[in-house]
């Protein structure tokens, strides 16, 4: 598939050096020696292996999805292919630091990368960023010899990982797990219970599989600790692990079932029995791990990757509506179909689709929502580079609050809108785009799921109003107020701007004060039951204010000798933003100031 | 299934009886001698036959879609059993007049019974609502000896009805379409030509298919007539008639190809290639038909069919809510997980999913739009009926005006609405939700198709702004108003009530002077440009109207001896519609007071 139609490459160059001065990056001793055409070759790497080895499975993916036959699951071999080809270039790599064979490049640029391999091909993808995210938690928090047993074959694509937490009965609340991990005297662990949506969870697609687990250790009297501070984590291969690091016999870990997915369909997504005993000696049962870092930790642990899995489920909504939007552009400009208003002459040629103003509006709308999620994708990871790169523990620590902040709403506002442009793609198609013989309709029922996964919308809306706004004092809502204010400011300087710049800083303004009358109430019920329309307003502030800092560089450099059309299109979606999706902010705040009540107070009989 | 997770029947009951007041229609010459009694035990035989012969096989009509071998369309037979025993039940001539063998049944309470069926599979119900509509087609416009030949062979499910308007290369544009009728010298035609997205195009399910194809009669030099003026409507049947009745030798129709859709999947969706010579002796090719009414009237004649059909799209999108939301309710009633804000205690049992506020949120809305737009459809049905029973041509004339107006808004508001009904279903069921082994994304899926066809959001937002406001001097609009104002005049009498009545006058106020302002302007591509969020607009003022008119009903009941719970989730729903809904007016309103010109503006190479 031409790469251009997975993403704009002009788009991301601008993201990356125009606005996000990623080349500057390169002056901190932790990039030291790198610089923007390395970043720029391996972004070309990336762009070919989404090409032409994860986009052409694409629809084979879709229609001939993981079979399970009651023992084992069959995967289609391209997969493999790819993710293997995917690792040959070191991709799987790309960010680990050099001393585990990685390329140590920023976050920020891995990512971008990765945005081709999710537009290609998501659920191909996923086998590859669940072992990334994998990696890099034992890479914070593993004891080395678990860093050196499992990360230099994850980065080789021998070994995929996974991330086990929910079990059936306990769905989004983990506190409810049952899972539970018996010591033994050699130090590890014998595991037992069930897990429930293990992306990856079982295939032959590599050689072996990690597991990282969530698990109860038993007390004396052999109880589970209620809630979450019970929770400890555990690495458990589906295969163990032979001295010398080669796979050897079967785990107690066995594939229990598989779910049937309105999308995502390639990744196979499975229900997991832990210790059944099957693959063990009689007497032996119980799936073998190790313990990751301290007992009662794990839920910590496991939010390191957690705050990688939303962001990462944010960079794939906002790679399907950015491939999306391009399908759909290439369509309206192709197709004709009727005339304009203007040009009633039914003898005259009929126009392409994109002359037709309605047409355009929806390809505004799917530019401002998926460059709008790929622009917060990418200032996330970003911040993620400075928690790591920036000098002086204030400035670090001041990064991670920002991006613990902005976490919620990149994974959220992301999925939210990037499932609205890929409903706009279809519908720019009409009714071939309601049909499998054209690509959006996958589009839209891949991106269906990331509203779910990884914490559910309501989930991110109670994490961002009750939690991230609130702790220490609101610091990060200072620190986020203290970057859109040089926004507003520069925008104010730009009379195109001026408009959008002064209804940034009022909506700004009236979400900080509804934030602080919510956390000043009272009622704990009340105070969180809008979070949702709390996060839908925060987030298209959020995405305004970055449109708005991205127009002004548009601005600036369409004055300039490379100035053009592109530089006019930023500038149109920005419009497009301030002037259409801006109003809708007013929509939701209208029932957080005061409270609306009628879901709190509707009992469930009178449903 | 259980019937009661397809529709509510106390909901269904409440619309038809307390609210639209259906029995009185009996009053009237044209249904005389019905009673409710019989409307509710025609309405038992819907549910019954949606649950027993319907819903039975949606999921394998799904997992089944027909498969065209090249020569054949093959279907799961269910679908035949099932249409069979609707049409032998009586219900593909339900609302037929009794001349033609039918119950002479209030379109209102047909449409009601349709309801069911579509809510428990929209596929297999398509086969019956084309066959009905195709046949009040013929009925209104066809010669007796075409309603005879075709007509009761449709009522008893012999044979199945298709409309032929889409072109490959036309679309939505029929000004553009070029299969052309060459007469006979026995008064037929011969069609040539190639048909695309016709449902129920080809198939053995019935023993024939009467097809009606939109055609051009070539003038003197062979020429075809540009433009709509030109078309002319036409009988094609699959299989050529006998005398007698029986369905002879294959007609000149051949099946091309058949598309693989998103959802509704089991209605086989086909491209026909009439003439192609296949089935005739040489030098006999041309698919035998007969004109209907006069030629160059196809497209008025079609457009009794598409406004039928316009109104079934907007009840099968509501249908499809309704279900997915009974769904959503019963399962957030009884899958437990989590707990409240207020009991934190991680020992405490789970509370059920209804138990969260953000939860009942979801739920609410899906009620305020799945019964709203159950509501609207319903009210939409009941004018049909005013339009042929009410006395005097003047009374019957404006309730045919007000239908016009609402048709647009009862096809789109629905579909917008009612798919986002079911994407609300999807996520209160969480990774459930997402996948097949549970039936709401199937409902979604089905549901995308309805912004879509017999006329896209597009083409309904410029009908309804451009057209069907402004006809004999916005008449249209007074008529609605003048069915507006005594809403709000009885709701103002209504203390808890008397905001939403202010409220939705001062809508209905701002989107008269709106419509005003955009009729008046001189720049045709301007004033329809914005027609999108002017259709979204319109729709939820007039869904709000709706609701504050069943509120006021509901109030009423509430304080007599039925009143109860029922009617509590009623004004609940309402409530919920007022605040949480009617704030988004003002954001459709922003961008047409005055046009916001970005789309307009913004030339294709920007993008």
């Amino acid at each position: 598939m031409n790469p251009e139609l997975l993403l704009s490459r002009s788009d991301l160059d601008f993201l990356l050096f125009d606005w996000l001065q990623v080349d500057t990056l390169a002056q901190r001793p932790r990039f030291a020696g790198q610089d923007r055409f390395d970043y720029a070759s391996v972004l070309d790497t990336y762009a070919r292996i989404a090409s032409e080895r994860f986009a052409t499975h694409n629809k084979k993916n879709d229609s001939q999805e993981p079979h399970f036959d009651g023992e084992s699951v069959s995967v289609i071999p391209e997969v493999g292919v790819a993710v293997r080809a995917f690792s040959e270039a070191g991709l799987m790599s790309a960010a680990f630091p050099e001393e585990w064979g990685g390329m140590g490049l920023p976050t920020v640029v891995e990512r971008a990368g990765m945005a081709w391999i999710m537009a290609a091909n998501v659920a191909t993808a996923g086998y590859a960023f669940l072992t990334i995210g994998n990696a890099n938690l034992l890479m914070a928090h593993g004891q080395p010899e678990q860093v050196a047993k499992y990360v230099p074959a994850m980065a080789q694509g021998r070994f995929f990982g996974t991330m086990c937490l929910s079990e059936p009965q306990a769905g989004s609340s983990l506190a409810d797990i049952r899972t539970k991990a018996v010591p033994q005297s050699d130090g590890r662990y014998r595991l037992f219970g069930n897990k429930m949506w293990i992306s990856g969870g079982d295939h032959e697609v590599s050689e072996n599989i990690v597991h990282l687990v969530l698990a109860k250790i038993p007390d004396a009297n052999g109880q589970l600790p209620p809630g979450v501070q019970g929770i400890s984590l555990f690495t458990v291969p589906r295969r163990l692990v032979n001295e010398g690091g080669s796979s050897g016999e079967r785990n107690d870990v066995v594939l229990a079932g598989v779910n049937h997915k309105m999308g995502q369909r390639g990744l196979v997504n499975c229900l997991l029995n832990f210790g059944e005993g099957k693959f063990r000696p009689e007497g032996e049962a119980g799936a073998l791990g190790e313990i990751v870092g301290e007992p009662g930790k794990g839920l910590a642990y496991m939010f390191h990757m957690m705050n990688e899995a939303r962001i990462s489920v944010g960079l794939t909504a906002a790679s399907l509506a950015c491939t999306g939007y391009l399908h759909a552009l290439d369509y309206a400009k192709t197709r004709t179909q009727g005339r304009t208003r203007s040009q009633r002459d039914p003898a005259s040629p009929p126009v392409a689709l994109i002359e037709h103003a309605d047409v355009r509006r929806m390809l505004l709308a799917q530019k401002a929502y998926a460059s709008g999620a790929l622009a917060l994708c990418l200032y996330s990871a970003r911040l993620n580079d400075d928690v790591h790169s920036l000098e002086g523990e204030a400035a670090r620590d001041d990064a991670h609050l920002l991006l613990e902040l902005l976490t919620p709403i990149t994974k959220s506002w992301t999925a939210q809108w990037g499932l609205a442009a890929n409903d706009l793609a279809i519908q720019v198609h009409g009714g071939y785009g309601y049909t499998r013989e054209y690509n959006v309709e996958q589009f839209y029922r891949d991106n269906r799921l990331n509203p779910i996964h990884e914490g559910t919308f309501g989930i991110q809306a109670i994490d961002l109003l009750g939690r991230k706004t609130r702790v220490h004092q609101g610091r990060a809502m200072q620190l986020l107020s203290a970057r859109i204010a040089p926004t507003v400011n520069a925008a104010m300087h730009v009379s195109a701007l001026q408009r959008h710049a002064e209804a940034l800083e009022a909506a700004w303004v009236k979400l900080w004060t509804v934030t602080r009358q919510l956390h000043a109430l009272d009622d704990a019920e009340a105070q969180l039951a809008n979070a949702g329309p709390y996060l839908e307003a925060f987030g298209h502030v959020v995405a305004a204010w970055l449109w708005l800092d991205q127009a002004i560089v548009a601005t600036r450099l369409l004055a300039g000798p490379d100035g053009g059309d592109f530089h006019r299109g930023k500038l149109a979606a920005c419009d497009y933003f301030f002037r259409w999706e801006m109003p809708k902010v007013a929509a939701w705040l209208a029932v957080l100031d005061p409270v609306e009540r009628t879901p709190l107070d509707t009992p469930a009989h009178w449903l």
